[in-house]
């Protein structure tokens, strides 16, 4: 024990321990934090070295666990001044389909966090890319790649779809020996599912609520909510009903009738449901999901079917078709203005004191909208929550990365304690 | 001595020691300067650690040329290939709400020589963003950002207010425990002052005149100089003359009638000039701000008023009466084609040879333009003079960054000289 | 010997010494493979660290040799997990004055292999910059810059003019102290040559046939081919016919008449070939071109003439013109849709098995276009072979980069053999 208390608080790295204040001996209360994280990450069966995560529903408990409690220790690590550079060079490459702030900075950050420089690649030809130009990219980008994150979540079918030919034009890369090594392949959001986003949202809540088995009982409520936009993507709620019910909570889906999402991917969650002995269940009320929860996750999102129609407008380059549907659906969205969460709803939640959730950037009433999916003082009251979520991203991406490149992540957390460099270098 | 020798000239480090030629033993000579650096850096008083770096008037002596002599430092350990970096990893963010080349490979060199890598902020709205929006964004680029560098120059009255809002919130963020720390914000220009820009124009003063002592006395002549474009920033003339009158420098800021900069700034740069016993004055004729003068830095402007039409019309997005104005003021500017530093107004400079400075780039007669504010004899003549000038940039901005993040920058310093890891590491 | 085994085989750089299947004593096997290239690369003359590697016909033998032998060793290392660092910061600065991913994506790879960031300079406007304009920014973007790479492939007359204006204000620069050392110029394509395509074409060339000396009395068919599209640069045809008459090869350029290259470079090629005891021949059949032949590159250009016609139009922006010259080519190129590489015609060459290769991406038939340069059964067959072709790029740059920054590049080579940091570290 003493070796190890010697071993963390080596050289200028350890000089951070004493900023924590929450413990008498601090220095020994994080190794200890860390050595049980690590005896943890030990005990999961992981195969994630052999396989993208781009589904969270396809890989197992003990996958998921192992990749929130690296995501903790890397986070630890940082806390700790203590660097995760496991690459001297190498490059991440991002591709982004759809816009994005929050999601970028975090892939970044997580490349970042291990040392990877960063290269974007534009792709000017909005068309859905087919079969043999897939290959052909995703192998010529890929000499020095050390991770591949892709968003992809504009077009229904499309965007999980692309993202396994990435994958397969890799393996088969690697396998023919073109490329050096097979980068990790990231799903930074498909049409399906957003695993980083549904992760980090799991991590914070394991932090908030002390632990994951402290989620079990819980209510989670995942609702629509109002939004004087459209055609935003299903992988949110999607993503959150396909890995909280595998986590002892009680999941309640609410939206109007007919904003359902993927039917397959609500089968998904009724199924885990089942086996965890957990409640699964849809509702078209916002008050009804929000009765006795103990958290909120209020969200706009568009009809599965208009996401459908969408997508055939967009490959059919349709301005007129889309500018048609987006007027109709925007009246249809109209109908549900009272789909806000105000504080009214919130006093329906267990205690009137539900966590309130969300991805980010919220339409709030009244701030960035004239009516929205929040009211402005329920937001107020859990803006730093939200701002805690949003900040796990980046250790679950680096997570991720470290879990499909290592098939020993502990040895590498632990190389990196032991190596113990200072990541401020002073 | 010997000992210090010994470090300095330690390893491959030491190798660039050879190439200087103006001393004897260059080793000590090198070794000499850097310790003259280091115990000015200690003997000055700086809260630099604890607030950002907005407006150098906010900034005491002391703390200004701590800047200059970190800078200086810097910019010999990359001549004597002694390595800066003092992130193993880590982000600079750059936010640039109007174009630049210049300001942002000064930036990326700066993040690059202290060891962060970069990930730009792509605003694709271009609004001017309000309270919870700024605090939100500020916040979710932070994770793992040890700087965030700002342009924003566009909008009177709104640049430096945007850069005290994102203070705020990184702060915010910092204390509530959402930023593991709190970033370096670095004003890349702002619409009141362009403070690495008149810094790294002193730091070259310092460089060419031998020492801030020797620049007691001298005359500078801040000058409005025609061009044929329109909407030039305020910044660079007010950044200057609100820096350059506490280095005793009498400063004479030229310009036709009704092309003033920001009131409150001119009053500044007299405040200081008489706290300081030196001369501010204003006048309207370029060749009366020439006469006898030491130094001379021809300029273009739009004046306050119109940068305030601009500013309403810009935020009304009214493309037309945008295109009236700028009508307007270039049949304005055209009154002024006179206003161009000549080698006749050269010759009434002290013995004709007065230091010509630009910030670069200028509009040079008959090279970038037909008619513009200086004559191509008298720019190709400095125009070496001028890229020194800008070569301290990187050096300014780095300073700036570890003033902001290391209460002890001294010891930072030293630490580097003290590892002496070959930037080229060979 | 037993020595140089256990420095190749030290810490965990030599743990991916066992992958390679091939050779029993594996360590032992690439450290004799090493040991061979750092003879040769000692043995070759080299003025490379004092000029700039624009065209390959400017460069010796004794050069080239050394630039495919240091990219080989690069290579190596790679495969070894041996960090190939040498700047523990610096900038690598990209011009694209054209679309590009592949190259793009090689640069920031090579640049990365070495150590540096990355920025690449956008510039936003099109007009073709003259000579003040060049040098002044050309200085201000390398005040830390290490490397320079420069796309400007798009007008005749004028893409090396101005690679070689950078590089002269570049040595201006350094030698007035405005720079602190003098970055690497890297041509990534200009009008006349395109240099890391076609180094990187002859490594594949040497690794394929197993050494340079197999290459002596191959035949290589270089010819033009169909493609819809129309203004494709002759940087590649003319880089290849530069390159490859010097390496013992006979060059056979095939290309419907009025295809024609720039005259002086055909020339150039027929004077090497001379020199060096080959064939240099140009007909304007495909068929003749592939008899016998050992390697085929069909691709398509722009004849010389229409480039020369496109830059014109392209200066006066007379978009009118651009789009009457597009269709007449188009119309023209029509003619030669059985300018294919057809089964047929790959049945010509030497026993039906000549080597194919293309710089990708190729216009094949029935997959990214309905007629094209490459049947897709043809392509399918030799798809891993131009994948591995491309794979050569990052180090052909890297190699070139180190060539150009360090006269004993061998020292170079040695010290991060001797270092042996791990690339992926741990």
């Amino acid at each position: 024990m003493a070796e190890t208390k010697k071993k963390c608080c080596k050289k200028s790295a350890a000089k951070t321990c004493e900023t924590k204040k929450s413990c008498s001996t601090k220095a020994e209360c994080c190794c200890k934090h860390y050595e049980e994280l690590i005896k943890e990450i030990k005990s999961y069966k992981s195969d994630l070295d052999k396989k993208d995560f781009l589904l969270t529903w396809e890989q197992s408990e003990d996958e998921l666990k192992r990749v929130l409690a690296v995501a903790e220790i890397l986070k630890l690590f940082r806390d700790k001044n203590i660097s995760s550079k496991v690459f001297e060079t190498g490059l991440g490459i991002s591709i982004f389909r759809d816009n994005s702030t929050r999601t970028r900075f975090s892939f970044t950050s997580a490349c970042n966090l291990l040392g990877l420089g960063m290269q974007d690649l534009d792709e000017t030809k909005s068309q859905i890319a087919h079969g043999e130009t897939v290959q052909e990219t995703a192998n010529m980008i890929s000499f020095c790649a050390e991770v591949i994150g892709i968003r992809d979540d504009m077009y229904l079918g499309a965007g999980h779809t692309y993202q396994v030919e990435v994958a397969d034009a890799l393996d088969m890369g690697h396998k023919e020996g073109v490329l050096p090594n097979r980068p990790a392949m990231i799903n930074l959001q498909c049409d399906i599912d957003h695993p980083t986003q549904s992760m980090a949202d799991l991590a914070w809540l394991k932090e908030h609520f002390g632990g994951l088995e402290n989620l079990k009982g819980k209510k989670l409520a995942m609702t629509w909510a109002y939004s004087p936009s459209y055609g935003k993507p299903l992988s949110v709620p999607q993503g959150i009903i396909g890995l909280m019910t595998r986590f002892g909570m009680d999941v309640s889906l609410a939206y109007p009738e007919g904003y359902n999402l993927i039917p397959e991917v609500e089968q998904v969650a009724a199924k885990q449901a089942k086996a965890n002995g957990t409640k699964f269940e849809i509702v078209h009320s916002m008050e009804e999901a929000f009765k006795d929860a103990d958290i909120v996750y209020p969200k706009s999102w568009a009809p599965y079917a208009v996401m459908g129609r969408r997508t055939e407008l967009l490959k059919a380059k349709d301005m007129d078709g889309l500018k048609a549907l987006e007027k109709e659906c925007l009246a249809n969205n109209a109908k549900f203005k009272n789909w806000e969460c105000t504080e009214e709803k919130m006093k329906l939640t267990k205690g009137g004191k539900a966590l309130y959730m969300h991805c980010l950037p919220a339409d709030i009433t009244g701030v960035s909208c004239k009516e929205g999916e929040v009211a402005a003082s329920v937001f107020d009251r859990y803006r730093l929550d939200t701002y805690h979520e949003a900040g796990w991203k980046p250790y679950i991406i680096a997570s991720m990365i470290l879990n499909r490149r290592f098939k020993d992540v502990a040895g590498v957390l632990e190389a990196m304690k032991e190596r113990a460099t200072p990541r401020i270098n002073f």
